[in-house]
């Protein structure tokens, strides 16, 4: 369980604005993203909003065999949110989670991005004498 | 997309073993503790890894109309990763995902527990006298 949550705030994106409404367009974006960069779909979903006359915004989910990818976007305030979480319990899949998340980012061409990296869970494999009860 | 983040990664878990080996046993929990707490399902993936003699985890994932609840589950090390991620562009939703939160957890049983708030984006509807261009 221990591995890399990377999560952005991506505002005023001026990329192309179907990533934004569009829950067939996210979808290949993220799919293939995640697949470029040796990531292992094993599942997703795609929600689309409707807000009637105004374009809705989407909400998608890619389960990987490494943990999940969830992008939420918000037309109307050419926002979108992102998490890229890996775990790197059989390797470490830190480099390729930032090098993915990184152009994901660029697809969304954001005027501003907010963004964090999260290490989660502690080292599951660490030897024996490294690991002290209730340490973290 | 202004909202709160919750993380948690739960170790050593002896709530009822089903909800870390079963999909359909972790489906039931986090839809109806969604629901109970006032959040709205959309759309939900629970996806059953198989380690064949080894019980395999689950992966599952609720799309919210507020966001998202994702939890990853190993039944080998009794442990799991929670996140859940309410937006509070209508109404304010943080103190029903920390009661959500809370009982999920709860649910698992886990003997130790690590736990972040995030706050995500900026507030959408500030009035402008307080929106700095550049300002987080």
């Amino acid at each position: 369980m221990h591995g890399l949550h990377l999560i952005a705030e991506l505002h005023d994106c001026s990329g192309d604005p179907r990533l934004l409404a569009s829950a067939a367009a996210l979808r290949e974006l993220c799919t293939n993203l995640c697949r470029a960069f040796g990531l292992t779909p094993v599942g997703e979903l795609f929600h689309q909003f409707d807000h009637g006359a105004v374009a809705g915004g989407v909400t998608g989910v890619v389960v990987l065999a490494e943990s999940h990818l969830a992008v939420h976007t918000w037309p109307e305030l050419k926002a979108v949110t992102l998490d890229l979480y890996v775990c790197n319990f059989s390797q470490d899949n830190s480099a390729a989670a930032r090098r993915a998340g990184q152009q994901l980012i660029a697809a969304f061409a954001p005027a501003r991005t907010v963004q964090r990296e999260i290490e989660r869970g502690t080292p599951d494999r660490l030897p024996p004498a490294l690991v002290v009860p209730g340490s973290d």
